[in-house]
């Protein structure tokens, strides 16, 4: 038995301790709480879609209802501030109200059917998606409520009809605690288990919850070498179960010589403010900018850079990493911003290479470096820059900035990066990932360990669902979604 | 450098040779047809869907053409006789045709179209699927044709746009040769790369195609044990990659008492002939069969079981397995059939266990059996019987035989069941499998590795796509699955 170390959050702007420790789940506690979800998960996947959708708006309301407590808790242990936290909080709210809206809709079960054809001996078969059981999710530092307990990850869960159990992130164990109370206390409400929603805390946690046979898939937005461990836990079981992780990403974005012409002052604003945005701890952090070497942009890049700064980074562990990688840096300096007051704040920072020296260095320049630092890439032409984006890593998104007038550049270089990512803009930048249906938030590896779906989104949901065939089953033991006369009005599918 | 052994066919009614031995495929020779099926994928992608349904409709007129010759090659190395062959040529040209009509209707790339919402400061986005890139496909022993070179892994692989590197099974060398042959003839008469479709040779082969950096995802019909490492391969990858593998299953069938009272002949005749189809080698075989302990429907299964006879099977080793493995059950035998001629066939065989027996060593009896080997499990109530369905492996099917007059106990049995099978079939046999759009052949572990999705039917497809989104795109620049006057006419959701 190793000793488990107890939880403790921090305050970034000070380092120091914000309340008291939460206790670290023992494996007793966690082989408890994935019994519990599985105890709970045939109630709750019986539920009708429109009475499960109920409890996810009744989670939302009480959500919203708690919004100053929430805010005050998540800012106390991330030091993200009060306007990003209260739009968090609505961003996690809308995701619950999205995820109970498209239940309602049924066009989740994804219901086919294929009537008999007797003059083929072809049976009557049926099919539609249902939950897989209980499953893990893994919470985010950077998103102490949208990527946490109650974040996307679970919604799309519970709206799919599994039950879960969330590993807390150690960044903001109190921030956790009160969002899983207070779900819970919406499912006692409404006469149902508590333990639809289970939270685990602490490292050991983590493994032992991948490990557990109840346990059915796994859900992770998190690091490289974080995730990596634990897909490799989930791929070795006995019995393999799907794992969802969100990993690194270096989302490129290449401007056009046209746009870098005609909007260079713009597109360094912009540009400035993404990298630094949330102290640039987002999974769609601009890591990589590709710019014409003959435009007044790069002087404006350095303008823009010098007059940034920002908050803390979310724990000491992040930002000494950020210190360290960002120190061994031996690349030409663009500019630096300022570091903000606060024990874990840095200072923002971008580097510039050309073309080929970045070319010939490929893998060392497409880490991650998790918060605002960025590397400016110079190319001449976008013929010479077009083979080197075909050979990027995976990432969850690339942008594109472009003008009207250069439409063959921008198609070859979106065709060019098209394989590569899981999201193209155009004269756009990607943070800020918009929650609604048609969004795709993955990726190649690293961007994902599954690249055919997604952690945001309506489809986010699909990740939970497993289908199965009726075939030949009489009108009265089939489910309601199935039946000739589709009791529920879902859209179905009849071929 | 190991050796590499050359694949030789062999004739299962004789064990003699068939024609000469293929080569197996070097370590070079598959880097080759990797690195060929990734130079032919961005003209194979960029193909129209209905192009690419027009080259699938050509490969099953090309194959349709020459039944007589493959039938021949198949019976040859197979022994599974003229009949079925020409169904499963029929069976195989008619999946390649599915998946023809269904990319042309455009449903595949399920289209999402969440427009703008400035008042939400949310952008336009547009998503898609399109096709995951190159990919594996490794042959079953068991379909030379239908889950084979041109069976339904590729059919959906190719339909999804993706190119496609076949491992022929060991079992059926020259056939393999025979199909690929004929589709890569169609490929260049439509002036297309014949490297879409390419084929390599023998067991070192399989190990590095999955290793290999081109191959992006792997479809597997097979053997636990080698599914299991190809999988453990797959996962284990710098970039892992998603493994589809459909491995072991012991297909429960339940016969409620009712059932067993009105139809006990007709029951253990259909019984028979579903155990024995095929000398019983199909996933589908019905391995568990549980019945009431105080009916007719014991002697009238020992009745129908001696009546049967089964050809040769498939190869020596599954042969020398089928021999092993049932001569190694220490249980109550319950009848035997009768060994046909050949120098591979095999008796087939049926045990009966209590309930209580069966239960108390649940791991052991629940292992496959590849061959005409059947386990008959009595009970005496079907409340005894529930607790030990729902402890049951996870397998592709589960049926249910029932009469009008026992619904609760059918939808008793089929909650149990339902969780760990992909199909649940009433009053129907699991041999048999439909192609049609909601077949769902799949089911959890060891059914298979991937228990969200499936390898027979319309959304066999979606294996083998990634989705992709498309931000703020300028109509001009966004594919026309995507574009606001919808010019394919797909079925689209804008939400």
């Amino acid at each position: 038995m190793t000793s488990l170390l107890d939880v403790q959050g921090y305050d970034p702007r000070t380092g120091a301790p914000v309340g008291e420790p939460v206790p670290a789940s023992s494996a007793e506690e966690v082989d408890r709480a994935a019994r519990a979800a599985a105890e709970a998960f045939p109630a709750w996947a019986a539920l009708a879609a429109a009475d499960r959708a109920a409890v996810l708006e009744a989670m939302a309301d009480a959500l919203d209802a708690i919004t100053d407590e929430l805010v005050a808790a998540a800012d106390a242990e991330t030091a993200l501030g009060e306007t990003r936290l209260r739009g968090e909080t609505a961003r996690t709210t809308g995701q619950l109200r999205m995820f109970a809206d498209l239940i309602r809709r049924g066009q989740h079960v994804d219901a086919i059917i294929s009537p008999a054809d007797p003059a083929a001996a072809r049976p009557d078969v049926r099919r539609m998606q249902g939950p897989i059981g209980p499953v893990a999710v893994f919470s985010a530092s950077n998103f102490p409520l949208a990527f946490s307990v109650a974040g996307g990850d679970t919604a799309s869960a519970l709206a799919a009809g599994c039950t879960v159990v969330v590993k807390a992130h150690e960044g903001h164990p109190r921030t956790s605690v009160l969002v899983a109370d207070t779900l819970r206390a919406v499912l006692g409400e409404a006469g149902l288990p508590a333990d639809v929603l289970g939270l685990v805390h602490g490292f050991e946690a983590g493994g032992v919850l991948v490990r557990h046979p109840a346990i059915r898939a796994v859900g992770f937005t998190g690091s490289l070498r974080g995730g990596r461990a634990l897909f490799d836990i989930a791929s070795a079981r006995p019995d393999p179960i799907p794992f969802y992780g969100e990993l690194g990403s270096v989302n490129p974005v290449v401007v056009l010589p046209g746009a870098a012409h005609a909007r260079a002052a713009a597109i360094a604003t912009e540009y400035a403010g993404s990298l630094t945005l949330g102290a640039g701890q987002f999974c769609t952090n601009p890591g990589l900018l590709f710019v014409p070497d003959d435009t007044a942009l790069l002087t404006e890049l350095a303008r823009a850079i010098a007059g940034t700064s920002t908050g803390p980074m979310l724990n000491e562990r992040i930002r000494n990493s950020y210190v360290d990688t960002t120190g061994s840096v031996d690349l030409n300096p663009l500019a630096e911003g300022t570091p903000a007051d606060g024990a874990w704040s840095v200072t923002p920072r971008t580097w510039s290479v050309d073309l080929e020296s970045f070319t010939a260095e490929l893998d060392r320049f497409t880490e991650e470096i998790f918060g605002p630092a960025g590397l400016v890439i110079t190319y001449s032409s976008v013929g010479e820059l077009l083979p080197t984006l075909s050979r990027l890593v995976g990432s969850l998104t690339a942008s594109v900035h472009a003008t009207d007038d250069e439409p063959d550049a921008a198609a070859a270089v979106a065709a060019a990066l098209k394989p590569l990512v899981g999201r193209l803009i155009y004269n756009g930048w990607p943070t800020g990932v918009a929650v609604c249906w048609a969004m795709h938030h993955g990726g190649p590896w690293p961007a994902s360990t599954a690249p055919t779906h997604t952690s945001v989104g309506g489809t986010a949901l699909h990740r939970w669902q497993v289908p199965i065939a009726y075939q030949n089953w009489p009108q009265a033991l089939l489910p309601p979604e199935l039946r000739d006369d589709n009791p529920l009005g879902i859209p179905r599918l009849t071929q």
